[in-house]
């Protein structure tokens, strides 16, 4: 596991995007134990069903965007939170025209972002 | 440690606060592998230096917030994130009018909210 040693400070603005789908952007901060990413679905935005070994936790800032998780779908606007456990298949689209901003912790960290 | 089998969602406004120091209050999503807290900050509150086991990776959403962190300052403000390792004595306070809102990724998942 890497590790922390010292205090890091970030700004967004300043941390390459990487362009993951259409319209789908994201940023990525590593800790030592958790990952944090933000990201950015404009409108028509899909991220196509997936899954990785880590728990997720997405705060939505902006925006309402669906999530299909295990199948099921979880509906989030502004200031609400689903915490998706660890290995679930899940995917979004956003609903509506507004940009979706997202911030997704990720635990444990992430090695590798598919 | 806990065990997150389903999709839990949350709506931040349903959260009840907790009063943790005078204009600081804070809610508390836990997942099996983290903790997502949010705080609220109002002018002038101060959150003593403290340490803990966990990671902490703090967003700031609107307002100025000063770290201190092991004894250096580091100044956030809207749109900035600060990766403070784990073990490290860490304390803040409010900079300037504004309300301050953060979201605080914990890692492991915070057992004890000191």
């Amino acid at each position: 596991m890497a590790r922390v040693l010292t205090t890091r400070r970030y700004t967004w603005d300043e941390i390459a995007p990487e362009h993951v789908y259409p319209s789908v952007e994201r940023q990525v901060v590593d800790g030592g134990h958790q990952t944090l990413v933000r990201y950015v679905y404009r409108r028509g935005a899909v991220f196509p069903v997936h899954s990785h070994p880590q728990e997720q936790i997405t705060t939505v800032l902006t925006g309402r965007i669906e999530f299909q998780v295990d199948g099921v779908s979880v509906l989030l606007g502004p200031g609400e939170t689903a915490v998706i456990p660890a290995g679930i298949p899940h995917g979004t689209s956003v609903v509506g025209d507004e940009t979706v901003v997202t911030l997704n912790a990720l635990s444990p960290r992430r090695t590798t972002h598919p």
